[in-house]
């Protein structure tokens, strides 16, 4: 397994489909922009045993670090482009594996209608990991952003809260459920579905936007200092699956979970009173529920409230190291 | 040193000055492309043990990284405009290590006139690595590529070529010379120069142009692939710095370092007979000697030659893993 023949042999392919791309046999790749255009760009990176558990199926580990970026992507309300991947292969990585991580980038690429357009392959002493930077483009001017939220701004969130944070307790078998609520919360950690569609069609309504990775509040806090405003949400508001809604009402502490977990990739956003009458044909448009959790305020922080308007102390997310 | 800390201290100010950053506080960048302009994307990867040894100061570590990434823009003929960071910190990373790496950055995005526009920080278990994603722009339809080489070009090599794998060698005391040679070996391994203002001042006139990472055979060989055509190289043209002329003329066997090591970051471009005498006024503006070192022709391959004209036998490079 020697740099270039792994690159020509499970790489070049995913490439091929880019003119940019160069079929990776050059320095760099070239990227077109539209005149009136932008671009976003981002860049994640993951490990084996700190965002992956190592165990997966290589497919669904390329699949995931793809979407983490999407969502990136669609939390700018940026069309996908084309995407760059760093991969750093452990002493043990298998080709078999890699033959397996290069599928699973097929069929999302596929699925999303990006390109891989260059990267680099290197050996490290220790854990497998990757990086992506993925590229979109979004009409000049118009990319969502985290600092324009108003006061009064109604709060939205798309799909459910608290899928992915359960997801991995699972996984991590420090829940034990039964087994399709299981597999239901195990695919929405594993494999988040980045609201690339929804993002392109929120500019012009929403005034501020960001994807939910690291935690609901946590996040939320984010655009509350972007802003320099602050956000009052209601808990039991927050949109949740059956088997989540099944959990906390088994034991109400684990709320803290669905406030504080990370990795559910839904869209969370603030849409002017006058604008929100439209999200309803857009949440039909995308098939997304798309439900009103809360309002910014004058201030700082988030503040959580139960359904009798009491102040609820929560976690506020976790850090990642 | 939490993730959010680690940006806000360290990496938030190297974005300061690029406003599509948005100060590191968002999803993604915004990146502007002027019209007429194409951008030139690249990605490399390193991690310690495999491409630095990992006592070396923090912030040669760091300006090596952003150089091998501007010698990528440099050999497309690209102008650098942002770049994007992913920092994989292992367990026993201490915080004035990455302290020490910033400052390296900033040092070395001043010299390049780029700025940090995004990335992330993780924890890994394993080796400290690595990987930058690097932005640049062309006008639209000129970026030097590989493919482009004719029968007839002459072949060159800016500056001076071997000093890289040498000063490796040195550093990993495997090569014992007097202090003065070492320590220049040492620093054009450490510190390469990227051939940025060089590699802007080719359009129009190299056909094809990469840079010298891989080793100069190997490198050429990309050439002669990409074009569909053979170069032959005559040895004893090929430019070698006073040490390394030192060093060969001890060890004739050393040449195959010269031919075959990696890590000179050194442009290697093809141009026709008649501008090459167009180079001798670009040489003296960049102020590199630009080098004549054989002619591609028709067939494939990469032939070198000793200065009585009879084929040698060299070795082709040196695979990453």
């Amino acid at each position: 397994m020697d740099e270039f023949s792994l690159i020509k042999k499970y790489f070049a392919p995913l490439a091929v489909a880019y003119g940019g791309s160069l079929n990776l046999t050059d320095d760099a790749a070239i990227v077109d922009v539209p005149v009136g255009k932008q671009l976003v760009i981002t860049k994640d990176a993951i490990s084996a045993g700190q965002h992956f558990i190592g165990n997966e199926d290589a497919a669904l580990v390329a699949k995931k670090l793809l979407r983490v970026n999407l969502s990136d992507l669609a939390s700018m309300g940026a069309a996908p482009l084309c995407y760059f991947l760093a991969v750093m292969l452990s002493k043990d990585t298998e080709e078999s594996w890699v033959a397996r991580f290069a599928e699973g980038l097929k069929e999302d690429q596929q699925r999303y209608g990006i390109s891989l357009a260059g990267g680099d392959t290197i050996a490290v002493n220790g854990a497998l990991s990757f990086s992506v930077t993925a590229v979109g483009s979004v009409d000049s001017g118009k990319a969502l952003r985290r600092s324009n939220a108003k006061v009064g701004d109604k709060i939205y969130v798309s799909g459910t809260i608290g899928d992915g944070a359960f997801g991995l307790r699972v996984l991590q078998h420090e829940l034990h459920i039964a087994r399709e609520e299981a597999h239901f919360l195990e695919q929405r950690y594993l494999l988040p579905e980045p609201r690339t569609a929804l993002g392109q069609k929120l500019h012009g309504i929403a005034n501020a936007c960001m994807d939910v990775s690291d935690g609901l509040v946590q996040d939320l806090s984010h655009i509350c200092s972007a802003s320099k405003l602050g956000a009052d949400i209601h808990r039991h508001l927050i949109p949740i699956s059956k088997p989540v809604r099944t959990l906390v009402e088994e034991k109400p502490k684990r709320w803290d979970v669905v406030t504080g977990g990370g990795d559910d990739y839904e869209l969370l956003f603030t849409v002017s009173p006058a604008k929100s009458s439209l999200l309803a044909a857009i949440a039909n448009e995308v098939g997304i529920a798309l439900t009103c959790i809360g309002e910014m305020r004058a201030g700082e922080g988030v503040s959580v409230f139960d359904e009798n308007k009491k102040p609820l102390a929560v976690a506020k997310g976790f850090l990642h190291f």
